[in-house]
């Protein structure tokens, strides 16, 4: 094992002491202080740690030269002031998702990491669940061919959040995971978002998000706060398997199906896509076991891979900026009031 | 129990024997003659009823003063022709869905109907079983309160239809159960499709399908023949109550929650909406029991009442006529390419 | 194809259509004629298979020599009267379950077969299910290793029978098929038998019945007429796997764990078991794609190799033989009070 | 509120820092010291719940007039001189289950409080969770009638434990449950136990539990070590409804079904038992919400309220008394190798 990277944790509010003891507990890292506007609440989150020095001002941990890098998880609105002003101290960066509060502020982000040679990092944990890096992995290898459809669904009774609508809030688990699963990450080109608000919240609280695929495919994502049953799923259909990963069943979360349909093609001659052959696969259903692995431990693992190796990270800052750029579409698609198609002869109906 | 109402079933193949058998063990009907091209097809579904009068010619049954119904499960092309000249010989009418192959000329036989002053019935079987039924009696208590939002899900590795795609194949199931569980019935004045044919099928093999409800909410169907497992469920949320029916659970098909958000109002001043406050229920959930009756034999009963008591039947004319105005516009919706807002920047991304 | 081999079948009441159809559509089978005393009884079967020679008297056919064996399907007491009378007439014979009303009169039901060298099978059709046959694969090629412990539930809200207990009722289920999968078949020298009869049936409606298997192993049986939930589950656990099936789970009815316990012993010296040391494994699990073939279909493909290869049948004459003794075993167990010993200090208990 | 009492946690191991933190947070308590003979251990516990004193010498705290109560959370064998001495010093008692290692020893302890007027619990935490509670409140009220049957099974793929067997590892949670819910407590005359040790651990692996319950009901607990999947499931069975308690199931912990089986008896003249006629409920289901509150939590409100009123706690000592008392009958059972019917001809069946 080479030396310890030094990293500072700033923010000591709701996410920062999960990455302090995960930084703590890591062998890639050692915890050099913790930062935060609040002693008393940096001081706690450092006695929770056993220890470490704690510091007000980010610019004592910017100006120190043992320390390599900074985790930030303070407010989104903080996040491009203090990534820039850390990259500007040469220092490599992970942050609290979302990246920024706009594709953006975004965007400079990534181009002043891009130009210092720094690495910067998007904490989309998530992604680091031992599932969700299994589901990566099956896609990548090709266990499951093309992907020809994406649905995923996160429902609940959820908060109905001051700030934002139910698509700023849930949707960006979903868009990062499919960025992290897809060979191409997140890539589409246009977005259609549909909302409703039927307890007159004042903003959406059901949503549903359509993305085209390559290939004439589609992802779908479903995001409720009003759904009495909490459902999170997604389905991954591919052109040899199909994947279903139920995060609420910790005895089974992945399955792969050997379950497909298949349009058989004649060759030496052209076929009429009518008379095309459908043929169906009935196979057997494998679930394979996972690892018990704490995701955020595995996240400052991939942080300091990204450092040492001089790579990006798997969720760097691009994955951060696509993410937001896909919401950024979506909400554009909701305030152009959506786009429906009339009824003929509805309104004339006997009902 | 008056006199039995007789009726002639009119086509032999799938559905005839179904309506057959379900009326010759009805109290309310005499099964008078099983009426089809195919002299031996329809010799055979009369001896598996213990023997009933076989007709090759549709006018037989329809100058037999003695018959006052026809039932017709023929191929859909061939409902409207049936049926006028059914109505026309003053018989009542209950056709197999779809009502017709367009909504243009479901419209006339509607019409032909009222101006006769007699009973077109849909045969929409699904909105008599006793779940469905159950449903309906839900919202019209008000058990539900308003209905907030529909999310249905019909899912399953389904056979690639050679003339129609996943939506005219599956959809209707859904659009007819919102029409008959909905107080007002299916009446979107406009609708948003969104298909996928990742298979190069030359038709939507995946579908997503939105309809605005009154008041802001939505309905949305998802309708999918490549998904390795099946599912059949659909929640309806209510301002008092949320239901989940879940057809493939035979020990609890539906479940009525008693869970919700409710956004509190202030009253005697006016109240911003930012500022209105959402409170949570979690109370009990509850699981109706259900009949065990056969669906069809319900059917026929309504059937028999519709004529008895001369009033529409539940499902009547206009009900199939309202599914597949929906569907038409869901297949202009798809034929406009659907509509989609441009994801900025995405072309730009590095990935 | 060798010539077909003609079977008629005794008994036109519940469970004999079933067998005439099946013998109907086999390519292995010409079903001869429908026996049964009352012939109008006999007639409807027949015609349902579309038209047999029907018989009232069984010695019409035990003495017709085209008729190489029959179908029994009467009730049990009349079971080894009809066998050794259709045995002692040179027929192949397969009987309903329970093969006859005692142990005593199977065992001589086993023991004609054999001195005639005819084959005497018994249908526990369970057996023939594509679910029941992929376990018995799994035992027999090592799939799961040494069995270790069987533990099957049979619960529901079951009908009170007049003549027979929960155990009579429900668990030959149960123990034929703990017969057909463990490759020594069920061959308990001992049960132990525990019954409730909490309701005043005046016999067991809860029963719970362990017979110890070879190596320390037990399997244990669980059959309920009182349980408000259905469930049909059957736990295998091996040495290297642990098989689950969950008849009421189509979607995954047979899960293959390669999760368990292992206790590893150090070679080269004497261990003491306290200090053998325990392992875990938890790997994949594995759910096999399973055909949909009728059980009674498979039966009678069973039957005719039987017949043609000279051989037991895998659900022979032993295998019912086996099944009666065992619940002989019960009774006795049940009528001897069963087995317990006393709380010591609880009378005196305060509560 | 009164003035707080005053605990001292004695034991810093696994389930002291637990007790500390739920008596720190409640409105009852005054969590007055930690003792642990190792200093550095109580005092990390002191650490995480702000600051308390520590003690390493029990007499200190024992002899503290300032002290009212005192939980034992140390190894099981020092559970009876702790307490004894507790009790003799005049201190209330809570003891983390087992309450003694052995029945006699738990009868000291329960005469002693008796003897001294001072409160003496059994820290059966399960009994405190919302749906044991609920549980408890739905016995009592007459919901589910007289208890017929009950069935409960735990088991999972489990730590095989060096110093006792799968008996004593998991069913005291549901002797002590069944003790909780049953308005008599657990008060069986008899038991009958079945144990298996296939993989030769030197200690049954694998246990059933039997225990006659009043009225000729039984209650049956299968646990088991050996489970590739987890079950945590209790079925309580009566004349009035059946609850199914599914504590892996988070969405619907508890369903009480109004579905059974009724022994109809006319009245006027005697019936015999076999023409009664038996009839089944198909009613209803439901589920009620449960609260989240913590298990301990509840349980130091049950110890102070007991403390207060001057009455017993609801799992008090003759509780933990009682279950010793049902697991040493059951190891007599066990070791009695318990008792089984031959089964006639078996050894003899040809297989």
């Amino acid at each position: 094992m080479a030396t310890r990277l030094r990293v500072a944790v700033i923010g000591a509010g709701y996410w920062g002491p999960n990455l302090a003891r995960n930084f703590r507990s890591s062998a890639d890292w050692e915890l050099a202080a913790i930062v935060d506007l609040d002693r008393a609440r940096a001081q706690k989150v450092a006695d929770s740690v056993g220890g470490v020095l704690v510091l007000t001002d980010v610019e004592d941990a910017l100006t120190d030269a043992s320390i390599d890098a900074v985790a930030i998880a303070t407010p989104a609105r903080t996040h491009h002031p203090l990534a820039m002003r850390a990259l500007a101290a040469g220092k490599h960066v992970v942050v609290e998702k979302p990246i920024a509060d706009s594709s953006e502020r975004a965007r400079e982000m990534v181009d002043e990491a891009e130009r210092r040679g720094l690495v910067l990092m998007t904490d989309h944990t998530y992604c680091y669940t031992p599932a969700v890096q299994k589901i990566r992995e099956l896609v990548a290898d090709g266990s499951l061919g093309d992907i020809l459809f994406i649905d995923s669904t996160r429902i609940n009774l959820g908060l109905v959040q001051p700030d934002v609508d139910v698509f700023w809030d849930l949707a960006p688990h979903d868009l990062s995971i499919i960025d992290f699963v897809l060979p191409g990450g997140l890539a589409p080109t246009q977005v259609a978002a549909y909302g409703a608000d039927p307890i007159g919240a004042g903003k959406s609280c059901v949503g549903y998000l359509m993305m085209p695929l390559q290939n004439g495919g589609m992802a779908h994502v479903h995001v409720n706060w009003m759904s009495p049953t909490k459902i999170r799923q997604m389905v991954i259909g591919g052109t040899r398997r199909t994947l279903v990963w139920d995060d609420l069943n910790p005895q089974q979360r992945i399955s792969v199906y050997d379950r497909g349909v298949d349009l058989l093609r004649q060759t030496g001659f052209e076929t009429d896509r009518a008379t095309a052959t459908v043929s169906y696969r009935l196979g057997d259903t494998w679930s394979p076991a996972l690892s018990e692995r704490e995701a955020l431990s595995a996240m400052t693992e991939e942080f300091a891979g990204a450092i040492r190796d001089r790579r990006s990270a798997r969720t760097d800052g691009y994955s951060g900026l696509r993410v937001l750029e896909v919401l950024e579409a979506a909400s554009r698609s909701l305030a152009a009031s959506e786009a429906f198609t009339p009824v003929r002869g509805a309104l004339a109906a006997s009902v």
